[in-house]
C-alpha cells in the first residue's frame, strides 16, 4: 500500500502534481480507473479513483476518507548539528516516530546557523509516506533562542541539558498531557543563562540519561519518550 | 575530556596500541607525564599517567580507577537492513543510548544475510568514546532464527512485530528487571511461524506504536524504551 501526498484537495476531488503525479503515472504506471490512497499531511487519508491523467496533473475522485486523530503532539526545538547529514537522519527518524513540529534553535554555542528547509521537508515527506503516516510535521527555519518562547504553545515544556547532575529523567517527569515540547541544545550544550531563561519561561529541566548523547540522538530519544 | 580504549591492562599498567596510541601521541600530542583517561569497554574507567612512549606502544601507569555498574542490560537482536549504512547509523545510536549486546538475526524475510563486523565494532568503539561511556557492546555476527533462543539469557524477552493489531506497547509491559532482550524483524517483518516459535521460547509479543517504523528505527526506539 503506497500513500501519495497532495494539498490540492477540494470537496470531492484531489489533484496530484509534480513528483507525486510522476510517481503515480510513470513509476507505478497507474491508469484511469485505478484506486490509490492519498494523505494530506494533516491527518486525513483518502481512498480515491483516478479519473483523469493530464500532462502536469492527475485528477482523483475521493471515494472515502478517514480522519486520524493525533493523540500526542510533540514539538521538538533543537539546535542544528554541525554536520547537516545528522540533521537529515534525525528528521527521517523523528517523522517515523511521530512529531508535530520541529523548530531549529540558534543558541550561543550553536556552530551551524542555517538549515536547508526544502531538503528537510522532502525528507519528512518521504518518511511520512514510508511509515504510512498521515501527518507531515511543520518544520520551522532557524530561530534565535529568545524568540522561541513566544512560539511554543505546548502544555508540557522541557529543556534537556547536562549542566547539572541531579536533574530528573524526562521519562520520570512526564505529566501525560497531550502536547509536549522539549528544547535540545547544541554540541556545546546550553549556557547557564539560556537554561535560566527557559526555566523563567515555564520549561522544566530534564535529563536524557547518564550518556552524553549527540544532539541528533537526543532529538530521537526525546521524541521517542515524549510519544509514550 | 577524551577517553582512550585499551584491553591490554595489567594490575597497575595499561598499554595503548595501534590507532589509540597514534591518536594519543600524534593527534593530541600527549607527552610523558601527561594524564589521560582510559576505558576497557567492560565498565572500568582508569585515570592514568603516560610513563613511556615507544614506536608501537604507549605505556600508562594507573593512578586510580572506577568501576561503573550498568543498571540495565539490553540485548538487541535485529535483522540487518538491506542498506548497510542504516546498520552503521543504528549501531552508533544504540551504543550512545546504551546496549550490552547486539546480535544480527537472519529471518525468512531478511534480504541482507551478512554484516561487516569489523566496521561495526569500529563504529561502536567510536560511539562509546564519544559518549564518555565505559561499555563496549558485544556485537555478534549473523545467526539463524532458530539458533537465537539458546543464546538469549535476558530475564525479560520481547518480540516486536506488526502481524497483529492488538499487541500492547513495549513501554506498557516492561517488568523493570535488569536484563531485557527484544527481537526486531526485517523489512518484511517476522513470519507467523517465527512469532509462534518466539512465543514458545518465552518471548512476549509487543508493539512499538502505530507507525510502521523502519527496521533500524525500531532498533533505536526499542533500545531507548528498554533503557527506561
Amino acid at each position: 500500500m503506497y500513500y501519495f501526498y497532495s494539498q490540492n484537495i477540494s470537496k470531492d476531488m484531489i489533484v496530484l502534481e509534480g513528483q507525486e503525479r510522476l510517481h503515480c503515472v510513470k513509476v507505478l504506471r497507474k491508469k484511469i480507473g485505478d484506486n490509490i490512497y492519498v494523505v494530506d499531511g494533516l491527518g486525513n487519508l483518502f481512498y480515491t479513483e483516478i479519473v483523469n491523467i493530464l500532462f502536469k496533473e492527475c485528477h482523483l475522485k475521493i471515494l472515502s476518507s478517514e480522519s486520524i486523530q493525533k493523540k500526542i503532539k510533540v514539538h521538538l526545538v533543537i539546535s542544528p548539528t554541525k554536520n547537516h547529514k545528522r540533521i537529515d537522519w534525525m528528521i527521517e527518524k523523528i517523522v517515523e516516530i511521530g512529531v508535530e513540529r520541529v523548530t531549529f534553535l540558534i543558541c550561543k554555542n550553536s556552530i551551524r546557523k542555517n538549515i536547508n528547509l526544502a531538503r528537510l521537508n522532502k525528507i519528512a515527506l518521504s518518511a511520512m509516506k514510508q511509515t504510512q503516516n498521515a501527518f507531515l510535521p511543520q518544520i520551522d527555519d532557524c530561530m534565535s533562542f529568545k524568540d522561541i518562547f513566544s512560539i511554543v504553545s505546548s502544555k508540557e515544556k522541557y529543556i534537556a541539558h547536562l549542566n547539572r547532575k541531579d536533574t530528573l529523567h524526562l521519562s520520570s517527569v512526564l505529566e501525560h498531557q497531550n502536547s509536549r515540547c522539549i528544547l535540545i541544545g547544541p554540541e556545546g550544550d546550553f549556557t547557564e543563562q539560556e537554561v535560566i531563561d527557559a526555566i523563567d519561561n515555564g520549561f522544566k529541566e530534564v535529563s536524557l540519561g547518564s550518556s552524553r548523547l549527540r544532539t541528533e540522538t537526543s532529538g530521537i530519544v526525546s521524541t521517542t519518550i515524549l510519544n509514550l
